[in-house]
């Protein structure tokens, strides 16, 4: 494909995304295929000659848009917002255009400079401690997603428990470390993965706000030292994934101090929040924190993959993550001037995805992030109260944010029919968690293109469900 | 930003897109800014308020692009290809127009059957094994680098020499891993994250052609073994990054079978190689793999990022990463019937990365794939023949594929700075490796847009530079 070729076919497809967007509210939420149908209507091998553009436009309508759930939708409230937007889409579509590698600062030297300038503005931005500036000793880095992040600053608080020698010779003994019983599921993965085992990841108890106990946490610690064990790890979560619940992040980082131990704040979903003054309560006692993540890709419409992660120390990551093979030398890198990322990160390419970021940024500008953020919390506040005034409904958590946690009054069994007669409309999309070992629906609002009357509409589909189960019209 | 707004600032940043790859050649391939550059000439803070879209294109223009190192450029020939495609970029734009998320099949069965049948056409494309294919007890799935290949690929490999124990309760004694002298740095990068201690990874001695030697790889096992040591994993490369030696799959394969050890391939460059039958050679044995990988993006056109990664035994690999949250169940995931691609990788969440591939096989067909390899392939030859036939140089490898390694026959100082030289001068990239303990110059040769005069110009651009070292001129 020439260049005019792709320009040809380029212009077709932003029309046809331009159109999707406008659009997206008119499709099924929830894709309704069932499973192996998209496969079926796939050819048994690819083209032995090429084909023109269009075929390929068609049959992603016919073939591959039936099996697409649109995330979105403005009546899209599962898992997180997802938040992509025009300047995100955008900057990701240059820096496809670019097509460069960031591994080193010379085999790019922008995508770098860029990305290390603006993880230095969100820093300000979210009022973040400035321990993790790089003008200091610390520094961020996009990754890919949360676990991501969870599982390199785990293999940094490793080392840093070690000395470095587990780096070289292997975890020996017992390492442990602590998260929340209500702490994303990443963390536990990152512990089998780094080679501590899963056994070897304390589960915290909470308290009834689901909060981590700073008690409990202390005594887990203390316990496990005087038995010769060897605590590195404790992960501290602002805003769960469950039901956004605060870990104390003071509370738990004053324990982390008094014993030594690395402190990862993951903000993966709520940190977005924090570009308003009014909810930076919950990053309070942040300077605790050895690293911290949050992920613009959630709630700061900013395409996925965008993880920004920040260290305080960034030479203890380095050194836990640096082989420099002859093949990667250059002048640039052996100076020690530049920031080479490959070396914060597991895999050694990188796209250039500051790109996206800074586009959003200039966009929008703060007050249009500020109002983004306000915008989502408002209307989940407003869905919260209308919940609070139905009786058959139930709060199962404090709305804090974006997400209300809710519940039919009836049991486990009457929720997960009205979840499952909800998405099966088409008509919206949420998902289910337990909390107390009870099924909830979980509802995060936030989405780019979610107005007022979307939600109003939503709330009016999940009670006309409510009716037609209790007739017996079951999910239909 | 509404789908109006995109659509008027998207039209704009294809036309630039698409005048960028015009004109591509016309930049200096290495970026020749200084540390610093780019950041001193951003502001300190993000913008209050928006910015319009022609602000941000004026920066683009201004700021970024100096501080770009093009690796479109046809006159590009260090690292490896890094093949984007107008295909791969429209692939790519759609995908973030869509924003969904592929972790479950339920958030987007598409994405990932798409995903699933798209790999399993490549085993077909690439006549690896059917082992392979999802159709029967392996499968593959699309990771973001070669690196988080080699990663996943060892967890499964020391969960499987363990029995699922070390995800459990950790590493316990010693653990080791065996790959060539040659390999590349990623494996020695995932045996330290996995915790097994990088003095665990042996690096086998290769013969004279860079292949490891099954020889010494079979006593480094066994004395192992003997030792009380538990030998998992072997990483066997299909074109090494520093010069393309190719280990035999066979040989190695044959000790790994005798030991009971995983056998992880990677071919991330030359791999792709494959869709043409005859460069088939390199994969022979590969049947005794449990794991392979490949790069689409760096010789088939795709844009980053785009690892295929397969494996035989699909159900060892999940064990050894699934955690189910509440938050994360489905009815789609609880019958069994589908994949759910996050158990696959560590990150949870994930682009649509299919849909590039699919554009790029489609837009391509089988025959404009395997011309692309084998113009690559056969410029590399020519350029050898050339180097060959002028006594200042020599090659510093033998040409298997499309990369060249050759130097200057003065010492190590002489090459360096004939490289620097040619970089310095922005009509052509080359990077630098060390074979046996001597400087060489890689020249990789296979960009989407190189014909044979950019590389007949390059090797003017080379002689040139000789002249004028030895004429004293130095590196200007």
């Amino acid at each position: 494909m020439t260049p005019e070729e792709f320009r040809e076919a380029a212009h077709t497809a932003v029309d046809w995304v331009a159109d999707y967007l406008a659009t997206v509210e008119q499709y099924p939420v929830l894709s309704q295929v069932t499973p192996g149908e998209i496969r079926a209507r796939l050819p048994e091998a690819p083209p032995i000659k090429g084909e023109p553009f269009e075929d390929i436009l068609r049959d992603l309508n016919e073939i591959v848009m039936p099996g697409i759930t649109h995330w979105q939708s403005p009546n899209f409230y599962s898992f997180f917002p997802a938040n992509a937007s025009g300047p995100a889409i955008i900057g990701d579509l240059v820096s496809a255009g670019l097509g460069v590698q960031g591994m080193l600062w010379a085999t790019s030297p922008a995508a770098t400079e860029l990305e290390t300038h603006v993880l230095d503005w969100l820093v300000d931005l979210l009022a973040l401690p400035t321990s993790f500036k790089s003008s200091g000793r610390g520094g961020g880095v996009i990754q890919d997603t949360a676990s991501s992040a969870s599982l390199v600053a785990l293999v940094a608080a490793r080392e840093s428990a070690t000395g470095f020698v587990t780096n070289e010779d292997g975890v020996q003994g017992r390492m442990t470390a602590y998260a929340s019983t209500e702490a994303h599921s990443s963390v536990e993965k990152a512990v089998g993965i780094a080679g501590m085992g899963r056994n070897n990841l304390r589960h915290v108890a909470t308290d009834e706000a689901l909060t981590m106990s700073a008690e409990a946490l202390d005594r887990a610690i203390t316990e496990d030292r005087e038995a010769g064990r060897v605590p590195c790890f404790v992960a501290a979560t602002v805003g769960t994934t469950s039901s956004t619940a605060f870990d104390s992040v003071r509370a738990v980082g004053e324990v982390c101090e008094r014993h030594g131990v690395w402190l990862h704040v993951d903000a993966a979903l709520a940190g977005s929040a924090a570009v308003c003054p009014e909810f930076r309560w919950m990053h309070d006692g942040l300077e605790y924190a050895s690293s911290y993540c949050f992920n613009p890709h959630k709630w700061l419409l900013t395409n996925f993959d965008c993880d920004c992660f920040f260290v305080a120390d960034r030479e203890t990551l380095l050194r836990s993550l640096t082989i420099v093979p002859e093949y990667l030398r250059n002048a640039a890198s052996d100076s020690g001037d530049v920031i080479d990322y490959r070396d914060w990160q597991v895999p050694l390419g990188r796209r250039f995805r500051a790109l996206k970021l800074w586009f959003v940024l200039r966009s929008y500008g703060v007050e249009g992030l500020q109002a983004h953020i306000r915008k989502g919390v408002g209307l989940a506040q407003e869905f919260t109260r209308w919940v609070e005034a139905d009786d058959r409904f139930e709060l199962a958590a404090p709305t804090t944010l974006n997400l209300v946690c809710f519940r039919h009054v009836g049991d486990d069994a009457f929720n997960v029919s009205l979840l499952n007669a909800i998405n099966a409309s088409g008509r919206a999309y949420l998902n289910q968690t337990k909390i107390n070992d009870r099924v909830a629906l979980r509802m995060a609002i936030g989405g780019t293109y979610t107005e007022r009357h979307h939600v109003e509409e939503t709330w009016d589909l999940i009670r006309e469900r409510v009716a037609a189960i209790a007739q017996g019209k079951g999910e239909g």
